[in-house]
């Protein structure tokens, strides 16, 4: 702790030097990625705070860390004995970072943050709420660059190339298919921040974000050239081999903003949400900006016929670890079940032996890591027995994790990352006797599962529509969850994509070939949480006379416990759907598991 | 038909005389009404076409009218022989009236019309679609008013007040919360076109445009003085006297736009999308305009508890008119079936002769009328027989009505304006046989009316959201209808309002008070045509730990025709709504009718 106040008092000296009022420390990149490598994570060495979503700001006596509530218990630890004060985002009386700004700050006053890691519109968001204190913004500068000795050094793994027959399409196609896009909203370039756009568009894979696909660069596209900037550490000869055919010319990473400069003369296309502030800046000098929401992010929602089957086969090899998994849980707690003579898990967790949430997360990515061409969780594994399965955020740390009991419910959201696909899926566990309460609600919420589901659509309909489906059914109770139904998910990339996504502003249409994720859910506060989990698909349904139907077909293949089911809470077409999704999944998984884990299937999957 | 090519050639001459190159003429009043007085028809009377919808144009040598697919057959009959094409909008090859301007006028053309029937936005809309080929616009004449000799007199009815128990809220009260809504937007003064945002804000009602309680007006308030435009034969003594004590000064109707060049120094809010064209530049002169959707319209759609009240009250006296009229048809067409012996009905329908589709509407405003306190249909009823029923915006003309023959189905679509109220309801009746399929459709289409009617939903939820719910059943099957779900009523105002609507680009909040129809219905052309609507009432639902929950309350009181149900189509919950929405309907209307009529309703609300 003494650390942290250490740091503080050393930026405040540097601060000093420099005549600098207050620093701002966000949590992104220059990539503005959702998750970010060690190197990034300047708020979490200033403060202290590990959650993935806060910013920090330090002024010449006063320190905050903003963050949301699914941080508050962990900040209010982690900042305990810091100079700094938590400030809890949307909670009554709590200013916004920008409100305490201009309440504390004088007008004119000198403000410094890593111009790197904000967004050109976010910026813009920012200058414009402080417009009344009229603020002199240092962001050239990364001030905790100096005092950061130890700062870990940004990461270049080596790169991959996805053959063809996993991405379904070469790079040469995608890059034809995004110069056409270019011309069609009229400009003659566009500059790409994003990882994961620019590791669809040239097939190639990464690994230097934790649990991501991506790798660090930047890419450029005019109708004279097309420019990468990796750095060199990433690159073998075959890469470098790969990148030339696609007519990419190679730049060095670490000059992305000396290249940049250079261009000129270009009406350049860009996101302005993704692109940090010192780039569009440099690129707005000698260019025409157009900005617009990215070019890709359409094309690589819509999964090709390929990627869709790998997907399928991905979440075959993420269900048989799944089952396996959940077998050997339901065994290991289970008096009159059998062994499964694992020797590693037998030795590490001897059966009945209490295991906690931090366990099961470990344990599931051990049979994970048995799978053919697995890599890593797709997001740390989220393992809340009772109360900690109501936060939706919740991520087990071993000193803290909760001992899984009996009589509760245990909530696993889980996933991974294979070299040809990415899972993600939530089940709830129950662990014991349930009370009525909580039968009923896991009822609802599996009804609420089914409905999104079984949903048949007319083309085209916005992604938002769907959630109403799936909500619909909670809120026919007086219940809701606090968090969008669905989300999209990438192909061997991000976890989390957008387009589609259920949020009622979104106005994106759902296209065949998107991939998302069905997870209604409902949260009893220090009591427990239930979320039901599944990938979809849009795939065909039905041309009619009144139009083109879509449907969605579930890749996620792992029984849904029927233990806390109230039977007589489903209709005959609910108890079909999940008699039928059960067939599906025992046919599919039961060739490739052992006879005792077959045996559970065969029960878990048994029609109601 | 004659007559029409004469007022083209007379319209043409002064064209010429005025050197005009074309000639539009929309189909709206001065304040942009969805339903205008016959002073207002010029389309028609230019045309001959007489659908809502239109617009026509007249060049030099080419005369054209577009209107949409509810109107391609009767345009197409009522523009034969005439001068006049018709343009069949959205559909392929048919140019817009903006494209075909495009590609026909020269650059520098002349166009005219009457600037008083385009609003701000329309016109501003129409000049950027036009702007390569940079018309004049001459929008200060009516061209038609000169060669129109008997164009009728604009109607000035006299004004009617309706009283506090009535409206449950006096003019001053609402006057006083406009004022607040109107600094709340930064303005010092609000320029109100919209006839109904005028009638609801001064409790005062007329009768100018048929089927609607409006009265032709303008209102202007700021914080110094609010002034009220009305014609001087609308106005009694108690009218002149009841405007003094709200603080209106009552200025000439005809005077308008010489009033608002009068008005300067301003910050004046208004609806681009209501003020006209002409209108907005004379306030434009001389003040700072803030744009924006109507302040009145929001306050008006929600309706308070004495307005819902009147409305229920409303919707038993139209029920009564509605189950007299059913079991008149009943009777009229089954020989077992008993006399009602009434004697006009009898002596101009004699039993068991044939009636027609217009006869149907003739014989429903029969009933109607014997109601209390009943003022007018609230639109032209549409009574749809076999393949007109799925005309969705289908009127019976006397020349061109069908008879009503056995083994098809009747849609009847009406409504009625009743001093403390207005109603608006469909049924789709069997006469005869129907075919498994027409049954199957009608028990879909019940299905999703339900499933709207037994939404419940978390504040704050869109309009649009709910229209899903309903769909959502016909998309199942892979069927759809190609029209909202539901509008927003007026209180004894325009049977139309918005909000709220379920249009998917609505993004109004379904407050409670808030009164919408529920009519999802299926068409099959050149067939037959089914909906079923009530008007519901946003009402508390419950209020739990996840947020305040509303739902609907039925208002439209009328047996829904259980002959045509496949009841196993039906879910448990489903029968159960049925039933006790019969079952309400049994209680609340049979002691209001006869013997006969309350035989037939114990019949058709018997639970299933």
């Amino acid at each position: 702790m003494c650390e942290i106040t250490n740091r503080v008092i050393k930026l405040r000296k540097y601060m000093a030097k420099k005549d600098v009022d207050a620093v701002i420390i966000f949590s992104e990149d220059a990539h503005q990625s959702e998750y970010v490598s060690e190197y990034w994570k300047g708020r979490e060495y200033i403060s202290g705070f590990s959650g993935s979503a806060g910013v920090a700001l330090v002024t010449r006596d006063k320190a905050f860390v903003w963050t949301d509530g699914r941080y508050f218990l962990q900040a209010s630890n982690q900042l305990e004995e810091t100079p700094f004060e938590m400030m809890k985002l949307a909670t009554d009386g709590c200013p916004t970072l920008e409100e305490w700004l201009n309440e504390n700050l004088c007008v004119g006053a000198k403000i410094s943050f890593d111009g790197r890691t904000i967004s050109k519109s976010n910026f813009d968001n920012l200058k414009n709420k402080l417009k009344d204190i009229n603020p002199i913004f240092m962001i050239g500068e990364d001030l905790l660059d100096v005092i950061w000795r130890e700062r870990p050094n940004p990461i270049f793994n080596k790169l991959r190339i996805l053959p063809d027959d996993i991405t379904g399409e070469s790079a040469n196609s995608k890059i034809d298919r995004v110069i056409k896009d270019i011309e069609k909203v009229g400009a003659t370039g566009y500059f790409i921040s994003s990882l994961d756009d620019i590791a669809w568009l040239l097939n190639l894979r990464g690994s230097d974000v934790d649990m991501n696909q991506v790798f660090m660069s930047y890419a450029y596209i005019s109708n004279v050239f097309k420019y990468i900037w990796l750095s060199e550490q990433a690159l073998s000869e075959e890469v470098v081999e790969y990148i030339k055919r696609t007519g990419f010319e190679i730049k060095c990473y670490e000059n992305i903003n000396y290249d940049l400069e250079n261009i000129c003369e270009h009406k350049i296309y860009l996101d302005n949400s993704k692109v940090n502030v010192l780039q569009y800046n440099i690129l707005n000098q000698k260019n025409d900006i157009v900005v617009g929401s990215s070019i890709i992010a359409p094309l690589k929602a819509k999964k090709n016929a390929t990627e869709v089957d790998r997907m399928r086969d991905v979440h075959i090899r993420d269900g048989v670890a799944m089952v396996r998994f959940l077998s050997w849980l339901y065994n290991h707690m289970n008096e009159q079940a059998k062994s499964l003579d694992d020797e590693f898990l037998e030795s590490k967790y001897p059966r009945y032996e209490k295991i906690d949430e931090a366990d099961i997360a470990d344990i599931l990515w051990y049979f994970r890591s048995q799978g053919d061409k697995i890599l890593s969780p797709s997001f740390d594994t989220i393992a809340g027995y009772g109360a900690n399965g109501a936060i939706v955020h919740y991520k087990p740390e071993k000193e803290i994790a909760m001992p899984i009991e009996k009589d509760n419910l245990l909530l696993i959201d889980s996933g991974a990352q294979y070299e040809d696909g990415t899972t993600d899926i939530t089940r709830t566990i129950a662990i014991g006797e349930l009370t009525r309460e909580q039968k009923e609600n896991y009822t609802l919420v599996l009804k609420a599962h089914i409905a999104f589901s079984i949903a048949k659509f007319l083309y085209p309909t916005f992604s938002s529509k769907i959630d109403m489906l799936a909500r619909n059914v909670m809120w026919q109770e007086g219940k809701d969850y606090k968090h969008g139904t669905g989300h999209g998910v990438g192909f061997a990339l991000n976890v989390h994509e957008d387009p589609p996504t259920t949020r009622e502003s979104s106005n994106t249409v759902l296209e065949k070939g998107y991939i998302m994720s069905n997870e209604p859910g409902y949260y009893v506060e220090n009591n427990y949480g239930i979320r039901i989990e599944n990938l979809v698909c849009v795939v065909d349904y039905k041309s009619t006379n009144d139009g083109v139907f879509y449907q969605f077909e579930n890749l996620t293949m792992c029984p849904i416990d029927k233990r806390p089911i109230v039977i007589e809470m489903l209709d005959k077409e609910e108890i079909q759907w999940l008699n039928d999704y059960h067939k599906q999944v025992y046919t599919k998984l039961s060739p490739l598991i052992s006879n005792v884990e077959r045996e559970w299937l065969k029960k878990a999957t048994k029609a109601i």
